[in-house]
């Protein structure tokens, strides 16, 4: 019998019918069962022939199946498969925590740190392979991904592999999908996996020259259970329903409420859900909104307005786009590498996570924002250096805080924790007036990375010298006795 | 008899009553004749029985006048001046020019690049002439300063002079001015004219301890038409009526309407008039507003608002506080150099002028902000830099264009001049599509003070390489032939 960890992915194939159009033609599923659960699972046609269904199963034990299909040969078939605990890297899925956070299904607290590579995976094998490596040293643990290729400045290239198969006359055949596209895809979904690293699923996006952002809604329907069938087994999936869906001219709000119920119902493993905006957000008070997926309009360089979704969606708030640390001329793509760093210390001070991506001018267009590659900016070994005082916080998650210190906003947990942050500003000391108790204040340089600390305080009244440069950062824990 | 030359000072003291209490019981003024124009100008008492009155000619000629008063011994003498025309130096006083920015009288431009020293001029002399000796070397042409002392933090010492007599009880007489309290204050008032500094005269504000924020409205009435009446005929007199007006909770709106129609009614030179907000604008559309007078909130670093304020109030917007170059602790008074001068780029390009002030720590509490002394910084070199390109745009001044470039907005003349500032943005490149014609293009660099020329476009779409670096500007002119 077969053995699979919790959060680890069961799969089984089948043979089945080839005739006509499996896609649309045959249904086929799984009925899970486990004590007194039981969970219905779609399969999908993975072509030649082959049936496929995964399975993420979320407890230890036996569990048993029984296929369900409009096709004879692949209905009523039973089956069972041990679950085991799971393994040390193994933490299961990320879910909302503590309302305004994330923890893997363990407990174990997910502190994102994300970046944007959004279409690496139709690059070729070598540049693919290129970025897996640069992940592999990089702080990062979501990446944001588009399903469908895309056409923009920087991205003339054709992909290797296109999502459905052609019909004789050249177009698209939207009935077909094509399977090796799909097996491409989430082998590099797996090999995100393999790097602990979540895949923030973009299943539509406005940058098309194909057609994929204006099929009609049967096809994107169709495409929606079919893509959740192959990967919702895989722990480390999220489902962003687009990039800056306000673009999307040709579809209207209701398609997005109908693409996230769609969404919701055919995913047994109930991933987080959001959608990414370019100007107007997406309601993220819907309920089958996990979290708030944000872009911050490139223009504005205050991040306090998060405070307000925070209190408005009582959901984690990812700052998923706040403009790219490089030099190309759009304006959105040529923050310094301070500011990017500065962005992800300001969420996190307003209680927000952020996203990170890098558009520098390459002779190639290879740009890691859209093509992965190498890292060529000064970014991301700070927002590493952020990301260790990030695990630091208190496991509950990091607050806002209504009080600050000199108008300087603070996210912490009263009378315990505080971590401030100065920005651009430059003081030369800050006074302080904390609930009584001793605090040792550590003061953070968070652009050369070095963390100092003070001696501790007497009472919850003291003043510290700051040294009056920008990018400062301070820690201040009470002293536990 | 007297020559004065246009604009100047022509003053003239009699003798009069000294017994009962003249800045209450004796009326005294005179008017003024040119050809068919008369103008009724009030005089002051200046303590020890000597009554003067000072004009500001406007035109060249023969100018007469006759006083009147309600004391005999000043009433109907008669007197005549001429008036020459005025020296190199002598452009005559700031008056509004072409709706949104301004011009000395005889129609040179006036750029405006402020500082603010707010109660420089009750520091004794010592420190105040080491601040005109600061300013001499400065490139500020505009000072905002205080007439009442300041208490605040950093600001606990006493003032030499008061601008009330005691009582002999010890409270304030506020039925007597100090005759040698405004001595001294017009002396400083005349030697920033001597170094052809606009004088923003701030006649009211909130930080107090000595009562002059909360004076009687008749108090405040009599006060502001004794100070008039003393300082109108300085040219490089401006009026404001407050700092942080919306702070000054003892008065109304109708107060402050009351403080505008009381210094517009009584001077005769009608000098630049406004008043400064610290979170609420006063109604800058008001007809005895002449420009608008904004702090800028500090946790803000988006100008653009600047934009709307442009369109809604038709009159010149100086941004005369936005945060100070320093390191105290307050979040407005420790912003890095790179920010201070990065705001007023931002000013200019968004149709604006911008005010500097400095707030680096002192062992004894000597903050440019509001007791001068020496600059600490390094901003107002680059300041001196942005002042010689400002100098050079388009006498009309720069509007804020609607088109931009790649997201970043422009100022200048259409087709004609444009001026782009990329503030913490490092693109590597812009891409121009201008009105057709050839076009010179200078990549200035605001921080590191150079100005580099590129070779002339061939047509109005060219593309130009940048260094990729922020806190650059371009200016692209076009080229005549």
């Amino acid at each position: 019998m077969a053995v699979i960890e919790q959060w680890g992915l069961f799969e089984f194939a089948l043979e089945g019918p080839q005739d006509g159009n499996p896609f649309i033609e045959v249904a086929f599923g799984a009925r899970f069962r486990f004590q007194h659960r039981e969970i219905d699972v779609p399969g999908f046609y993975d072509g030649a022939g082959i049936y496929r269904l995964r399975f993420m199963p979320d407890v230890p034990g036996d569990w048993e199946y029984l296929t369900y299909s409009s096709a004879s040969q692949l209905d009523n078939l039973p089956g069972k498969f041990t679950c085991v605990t799971p393994s040390a890297d193994n933490h299961g899925p990320v879910r909302v925590h503590n309302m305004h956070h994330l923890a893997y299904a363990d407990g174990t607290p997910y502190w994102q740190v994300g970046t944007t590579c959004y279409v690496w995976t139709h690059q070729g094998d070598a540049l693919e392979e290129q970025t897996l490596e640069t992940l592999k040293n990089a702080p990062f643990n979501k990446m944001r991904m588009c399903v469908f290729p895309k056409h923009y400045t920087f991205n003339a290239n054709e992909p290797e592999y296109y999502p459905f198969e052609k019909l004789e006359n050249g177009a698209w055949d939207f009935e077909r999908f094509n399977p090796a596209f799909f097996q491409h895809f989430e082998q590099r979904v797996a090999d995100l996996l393999a790097l602990g690293i979540e895949a923030d699923l973009i299943l539509f996006h406005p940058y098309d020259r194909w057609g994929f952002a204006t099929m009609d809604a049967e096809v994107d329907d169709r495409y929606l259970r079919y893509i959740v069938a192959r990967l919702a087994a895989y722990r480390n999936v999220w489902w962003s329903m687009a990039n800056e869906w306000d673009l999307m001219k040709a579809k209207s709000e209701a398609d997005w409420d109908r693409f996230f119920r769609i969404v919701q119902e055919n995913d047994p493993s109930q991933h987080l859900r959001s959608v990414h905006n370019w100007r107007t957000f997406y309601d993220y008070n819907k309920p089958w909104v996990t979290h708030a997926s944000i872009q911050i309009v490139g223009v504005s360089m205050n991040l306090e307005p998060i405070r307000d979704w925070h209190k408005q969606y009582k959901k984690p708030i990812i700052i998923d786009e706040c403009c790219y640390e490089g030099n190309i001329p759009d304006r959105w793509g040529n923050i310094t590498p301070q500011e990017m760093v500065r962005r992800f210390w300001e969420s996190t001070i307003h209680g927000a996570y952020a996203g990170h991506g890098e558009t520098y001018l390459h002779p190639q267009d290879i740009l890691w924002w859209s093509k992965g590659g190498v890292l060529h900016g000064q970014s991301s070994e700070r927002i590493a250096f952020y990301q260790r005082i990030l695990e630091e916080t208190p496991p509950q998650g990091l607050e806002p805080l209504e009080t600050g210190i000199h108008s300087f906003k603070w996210a912490g947990v009263p009378g315990q924790y505080y971590l401030g942050y100065f920005g651009i500003h430059q003081p030369g000391a800050a006074i302080f007036n904390l609930p009584d108790g001793q605090y040792q204040t550590e003061v953070i340089d968070t652009w050369d990375m070095t963390i100092t600390p003070l001696p501790p305080s007497e009472t919850g009244k003291f003043q510290v010298e700051l040294p009056s440069k920008p990018y400062m950062a301070v820690r201040v824990r009470r002293v536990t006795t």
